[in-house]
């Protein structure tokens, strides 16, 4: 079935007898006439101007995008709500272990010392001094994964963890050249200036990769939730080690211990190890539409969702319409970038019948979205906080209406 | 010379010795105890927790970029102030012919008639309802050259009324599908909403190429200055063209000659002829940093900016540092996306000597962004009103100081 002939025509107004609307078939040349003829006979038509230009272009009064912050610490992306990949910087996810701290753009320093040829000391002119990178990428907070909640789940209230932008800033290996990093420098410490001093330990090697100090974010300045005046930006990785407010850097051989990757950000596995910086967000993917609180209709219906992988492209999206018993490939829109949310289509005609939709992400490496239940087999019941990117089914009742019923 | 040693190391402190602030140098395993001591001595250290996670992330005080709406018209992006090539949805140029209406979403309905078999009119649910497409594209307005400021021009002021977003849509091609778009339909008039009712005609064969009908921008709704519910978007072609509150599309087999297009966007020759139908936008390019009202110190400094071409990629963007007489090849921030904004950057070390700075964009077909001088030459000193995309010189005093005198 080709997609032309894939919508339902019955759902559009045809024109051809319809009342009120007088439509003149142009055979003519005189087309002010029938443009005219058009125009008397809409009462539609706005006949007074509207508001001048504005300093800054706002929202419609119908289309205000919701979130409602948890406990002071949570404000998740409202995914069911977007198009395309970009998240507005205003609706991006936070997460804050101390809430958002004000810092001035001209007392910011971002020191850099431990076992460097060079301790340094950069104000923001300094770091937009150098030379920029630019990129698009996905951060995603490795607690993705709403297991609270049991009935009434968006894809905001279950994944709304992850959000994408479009980043400047200085190449993070840029300032390690400056500060002369030492060859046994392994790992370093990234230190926030919020009052929770935020501290991971990143291996150098990301430096040297893709890491940036990012002061910029879709264009403009970073807000202060994101990070204001300048963040770590770790593409790929966990979001809380892309530490906001980035105050200090410390170089080292060895991983620091923080409490942030003993006391949490540690996944501890059946065997009773533990797994330890678990860097990377593996491949996902979630349907935003349909989605609860949509209520479907039968017929065709265009299944859109998100894709993203922190170990690059997303290479293929997998669809099931039938509970997972059989899979399609989905479209994805071009182009695809790595490390950054896809978003995939994939169209279906739903015949009515209860249901359950789903996707499944494979990334460049091969690496294949996991059931949630190998995902426990593979780590046991203990390992149920971090670091969950289970394939997601949205149930369809007989009447239409999307459930979430836990993962698939 | 190398990017490593292009920085100047006298702008950085050096710690060693400095006072005021103790850096231990990490020789031991003590990590915690290093942390410490650094934490100890800063009397920047926040303590105090700050606020709460937001429902919408606000701007720092410290960065609120400015917009002086121009006689209630125009609204121009702060192109100075901004980093990447995405412009924020409420920073995106405005340029309206009669304000900006008020649409309710639930009464919005597009109208396509004229030479077709199925004349229909299409609601936003229906809109929505058809496969979706994404593309990151630029939109300008091919009168962004001000003529009438002498001093004290901004990029922004200059050449503002440029800007990029994400679009999310639905392809005109799939609607032209739809309503049956008879095959010697070869324009078609677009007509808003607005009290103005802009019309514009347009070739049929641009909805076959990559015309789309977009409601979304950035991610979120197309906001109101920007079209919303549903705007036309013709990607390269001159921002009129792509007409906000798109509320009918007629087919025709000739240009509608309305009068945008005869006493507005229509360009005079030298012979006493006029170029009508001047849809594409060449490519430009306009350096954005440093430019005024930045005062240069002697020195290290990267030249950014952006270039782009309504007929597809930009190529090869050359810098100049000496007024034109030699050109160096500018770094493309990659993906290089066709009629998109592209950044480009190149590195420069300022001598303290005055001069002018300019950048020439090279787009893929070839074509490579005359001086002003040449476009008057080629077309007469009556056409400065439209498609004006000359080379812009940025003048460097020795004080530093950069001015606007005119293009180049």
């Amino acid at each position: 079935m080709s997609k032309r002939s894939a919508i339902d025509h019955t759902r559009r107004k045809l024109l051809a007898g319809a009342g009120g609307v007088v439509i003149i078939q142009a055979t003519s040349g005189d087309w002010i006439q029938v443009a005219g003829a058009a125009d008397a006979a809409d009462p539609q038509r706005i006949r007074v101007p509207g508001a001048g230009a504005s300093k800054l272009g706002v929202r419609s009064p119908a289309e205000q995008p919701t979130r409602q912050p948890f406990a002071g610490v949570v404000s998740m992306t409202p995914l069911q709500d977007l198009h395309g990949t970009i998240t507005p910087a205003d609706l991006h996810f936070e997460r804050h272990h101390a809430g958002i701290p004000e810092i001035s753009p001209e007392q910011y320093e971002l020191l850099i010392h431990g076992m460097v040829e060079r301790p340094m000391k950069f104000s923001l002119a300094d770091l937009k001094r150098f030379p920029a990178t630019t990129r698009i990428c996905f951060l995603e907070c490795s607690g993705n994964l709403n297991r609270f909640m049991k009935s009434k789940i968006t894809p905001q209230m279950l994944a709304g963890l992850t959000s994408q932008s479009e980043w400047t800033g200085v190449s993070l290996a840029t300032l390690f050249r400056e500060v002369g990093v030492r060859p046994k420098a392994t790992w370093f410490l990234a230190e926030g200036a919020d009052a929770a001093l935020m501290t991971r330990s990143v291996p150098a090697s990301k430096a040297l990769d893709d890491a940036m100090i990012a002061y910029a974010q879709n264009g403009e300045a970073v807000r202060p939730a994101q990070g204001y005046p300048a963040r770590l930006l770790l593409p790929g990785w966990e979001g809380n080690t892309s530490v906001k407010w980035l105050r200090r850097i410390e170089l080292a051989d060895r991983p620091f211990m923080t409490r942030e990757e003993t006391s949490k950000y540690t996944d501890p596995l059946k065997d009773g190890t533990a797994r330890q910086f678990s860097f990377v967000m593996d491949a996902r993917s979630i349907i935003t539409f349909p989605a609860y609180p949509v209520t479907l209709e039968k017929g065709w219906v265009e299944i859109r969702g998100l894709a993203w992988s922190g170990r690059g492209r997303i290479a293929r999206v997998d669809v099931s319409v039938d509970e997972g018993k059989t899979w399609t490939t989905a479209a994805l829109q071009e182009p695809v970038l790595p490390k950054a949310h896809t978003r995939f289509r994939s169209l279906w005609q739903w015949d009515g019948n209860p249901t359950a939709i789903m996707s499944r992400a494979v990334d460049e490496t091969g690496y294949v979205q996991p059931t949630l239940a190998a995902l426990t087999a593979a780590r046991g019941a203990g390992s149920l906080g971090y670091h969950l990117n289970p394939i997601t089914a949205w149930h369809i009742g007989a009447d239409g209406q999307l459930q979430y019923r836990g993962n698939a």
